[in-house]
C-alpha cells in the first residue's frame, strides 16, 4: 500500500499491554492538503479539539495516533498533553508544530500517558517509511480483531492516482457522527475545500450507514490528506475530475465501512437492513435505522433465527407510516413475509441458510410510498456484552 | 391477594410447552367500570384491537389471556380466532360476548392455537376462584423468571379498599408504549373515565419511567378494572377521593414496573438513571433515557465497572446542552466525577461496592438547568444474548 508523498510507522509505547503496537505516526513528505470530520458528541476529546483547531489552516504534515487512552475528559492537562507530545514530534521531524494533528483512541477518563508516547516517538520517526500503512493500522486497534485498510487507484485528467485509508471501530459506533478513527490518503492534488466537500458526500454512503450499538465516542475522526505527488491539475472545484476522486473515496470509506461493522464487537453475522417503499426519506432512514439498532433483531440474527415478527415489532415503532398488512420482508433473495403475514417454516428454512452465509441483506418493502434507504448493522453475541463487560478490568 | 368482586384461574393449554401454565381466565361477578391503554406499536396485535373494540363500552366483565403465541401479523384469522376464543368464554360464563376481552403475549407470527384454548376453557372456567391471583400472574410469563404482583389498600370516604396487578413483561420492553401486560383490578366504585384518567397519570412514573431493551411489543396493555364493592360513593370527577385512588394506582404500578426491570431478560443488576439540573425538561428525559439504553453503560453495569467514561459519552450524544466540565456524577452516595473530572480510583473502588449491592442509582448533575427525569433499567449480560437468540428454536 504506497501512496506517493507519504510514510507510516508504528510501534509498541507501552499504553496498551506491553508489546502490543499502540503508536502510529503518518507522515507527508510536504505539507498536504487536508479535511476532517469529527463527533458530534457535545464531549469531544482534546486530540478533538486539537486537530479542529490546527485543520483551519487547511494544511497538515503529520498525524500522531495512540491507541489504549482516549484523552477524554481530562481537561486542560489533557489538552497540554495532546499539543506536548505534537510539539516533540514536530520537533524530532522537523516541521511546524501547527501541522501536526493528534488523534487518540481508548478509555475515557485517565490522564494520557504522555511521556511514554514523547519516548517512543525517536523509534517511531525512524522507522518511517512508504509502506508503513498496515502496520498503522493494527497499532491504531483497540477491541478490533483485525486491521482496516482499503486502497483503489484512479485517473484524473489521464493521470493515475491512488487513495487508500486505515480505520479503526468495533464497538461504540453509530451513524450520526463521523465515526471511530479514519485516515486517508492520497496522492492526488485537490484544495482543502475539495476535500472537505467529498468527505462530507462519502459519508451518507459510508459510515453515516454503519451502526453496530447505537454508542458513539468523544474521539471520532475522520481525516483526509492529499500529496499533490499524482500530478494532477489542482482539483478546486466541482467536475468530472472532482467526480474521479469522490467516486475513489466513496469506495475506499464504503469498504472500510463494511469491515468496521463486519468486524463489530463479538460480530458474527454483518446484515444490511433495506427499507423500500417508505412514505418519505425520513421514514425510509427511521424505518431502516430502528431494526438494525433493535438488539431483539440483532440477537435473533445471532441465533440464526429467522424471527421475522421482532422486525415487524421493531417497524411498527419506527414512526414510519405504512399499512402492516401490506409490508414484505425477505432474506436476500428469499421472502418469508408477504403482505403482513408469513410464508411459513419452508420459506423460513430457506430463509435461514442465507443468514448462515453470514453476510446477507435483509429486504423490507413497506409498499408506503417511493423512498429507499439502508444501514448496515451486525449480530448481537455473548461476545459483545463479554468484551464490553471486561473491557477496562 | 383478594380483591372483593373478582375470581381468576389458570391453567395449561399447552400454548408454551406441555403441562407449563400459560392460560388465566380473570372474572368480575358482575361488570366492572374498566379502561385500558394500549401499545402505540403500528403493528398491533388481533387481541389488541379487539380490546380497543370492546372497551368503548366501559365495562368488561371477563378477561382471558394466553402466552406463549402473540397472535400478532395474524390477519382476519388471528381476530377471528381472538373472537372465538372469547365467545366461547362468555359462553361458559353465562356473560354477554362484548364484556369478555382477549389478551395475548408470545412469538409473532404463527396462528393463535384457538382449539387448544377451548378446550381448556372448561377447566379454567371451574377453577375460577377469589384467591386466583397469584397462579395468574404465573402463567403469562414468557421469559419472565418470576411472577409480578403488587396489592395495596387505601381509603375512600372512611372506607377501605384495595388494588392489586399483576404484569408480565422482561424483554421487548420500552417505555413509549404502555409496556407489556399489566391487569389491575380493585374493588373501590369509580367512572371508566376516571380508571383511564389514573391509568394514564400512572403511566409517566411507572411503565413509562423504564426500559430494558428499546424495543417494544405489537401486544402490549395496561387493563384496570373496578369491581365497586368497597362501597364508596362512585368516583366521577376529581377530588381527594380520586387523588387516594391515583396514589395506590401510582404505588402498585410502580411496583410492577421496578419488578418488570428487576427481572429484565439476564439482569443481574438494576438501576436508576436520575438527571439532575438539565436545561429543560424533555433534555432531562433524553438524557435519563439515553444513558439508561446505551448498551455500552449496560455492559460496564454487568461487569461492575465503575466506567464513567461511557456515562459521558451517552450524555454527550442525547442532544442535551451541557459544559462537559460541569457535570457531577455519583453511584448511590459515592461521586466519581467532579466538574467533568474522574475522582481517581479511591472514589471508583467506592462506586464499585455500589453496583456490587446489586441496586442502584446513577445520579448525574448537569448543572445546565433545574430539569430532573429518570428512568429504571437493568445491565446487559450474556444471558440477554442467550435468551433472545434461542427464543424461538
Amino acid at each position: 500500500m504506497l501512496i506517493d508523498g507519504f510514510r507510516f510507522a508504528a510501534t509498541a509505547a507501552g499504553i496498551k499491554k506491553p508489546g502490543v503496537p499502540d503508536l502510529a505516526l503518518m507522515v507527508a513528505d510536504t505539507p498536504a492538503a487536508a479535511a476532517g470530520v469529527f463527533t458530534r458528541n457535545r464531549v469531544q476529546a482534546a486530540p478533538v479539539l486539537v486537530c479542529r483547531e490546527r485543520l483551519r489552516g487547511g494544511r497538515v504534515q503529520a498525524i500522531l495516533v495512540n491507541a489504549g487512552n482516549a484523552n477524554a475528559c481530562t481537561g486542560e492537562a489533557g489538552l497540554a498533553a495532546a499539543r506536548e507530545t505534537c510539539r516533540r514530534a514536530a520537533e524530532l521531524l522537523a516541521i511546524p508544530e501547527r501541522l501536526v494533528l493528534p488523534s487518540s483512541t481508548g478509555v475515557i477518563g485517565p490522564p494520557l500517558p504522555g511521556d511514554r508516547i514523547t519516548q517512543a516517538l525517536p523509534q517511531l520517526a525512524a522507522g518511517l517509511n512508504p509502506d508503513g500503512l498496515g502496520e498503522a493500522a493494527r497499532a491504531i486497534m483497540t477491541t478490533d480483531t483485525r486491521p482496516k485498510a482499503s486502497l483503489v487507484k484512479g485517473r484524473i485528467d489521464g493521470r493515475e492516482f491512488t487513495l487508500a485509508g486505515i480505520a479503526k471501530g468495533s464497538g461504540m459506533i453509530h451513524p450520526d457522527m463521523a465515526t471511530l478513527l479514519v485516515f486517508l490518503f492520497t496522492d492526488a492534488a485537490a484544495s482543502p475545500k475539495i476535500l472537505k466537500k467529498l468527505l462530507r458526500q462519502a459519508l451518507p454512503v459510508s459510515f453515516n450507514r454503519i451502526t453496530v450499538d447505537g454508542d458513539t465516542s468523544t474521539n471520532d475522526t475522520i481525516l483526509l490528506l492529499a500529496s499533490g505527488r499524482a500530478g494532477n491539475a489542482r482539483l478546486e472545484a466541482a467536475g468530472p475530475a472532482m467526480t474521479a476522486l469522490g467516486d475513489a473515496l466513496n469506495q475506499v470509506m464504503g469498504e472500510l465501512a463494511w469491515q468496521v461493522v463486519a468486524d463489530g464487537e463479538g460480530a458474527r453475522h454483518a446484515y444490511r437492513v433495506e427499507i423500500t417503499g417508505a412514505a418519505t426519506r425520513a421514514e425510509a432512514k427511521r424505518a431502516a435505522l430502528t431494526v438494525a439498532l433493535s438488539p431483539l433483531v440483532k440477537t435473533a440474527m445471532a441465533g440464526e433465527d429467522v424471527n421475522w415478527g421482532r422486525i415487524m415489532a421493531a417497524l411498527g415503532r419506527a414512526g414510519a407510516r405504512f399499512d402492516p398488512e401490506s409490508v414484505a420482508i425477505a432474506f436476500g433473495d428469499q421472502p418469508v413475509v408477504q403482505n403482513g403475514r408469513g410464508l411459513g417454516p419452508q420459506a423460513e428454512a430457506a430463509a435461514q441458510a442465507v443468514i448462515k452465509s453470514g453476510t446477507f441483506t435483509v429486504a423490507i418493502h413497506l409498499h408506503a410510498g417511493g423512498f429507499n434507504d439502508y444501514y448496515d448493522t451486525c449480530d448481537f453475541t455473548e461476545d459483545y456484552i463479554r468484551i464490553n463487560a471486561d473491557y477496562r478490568s
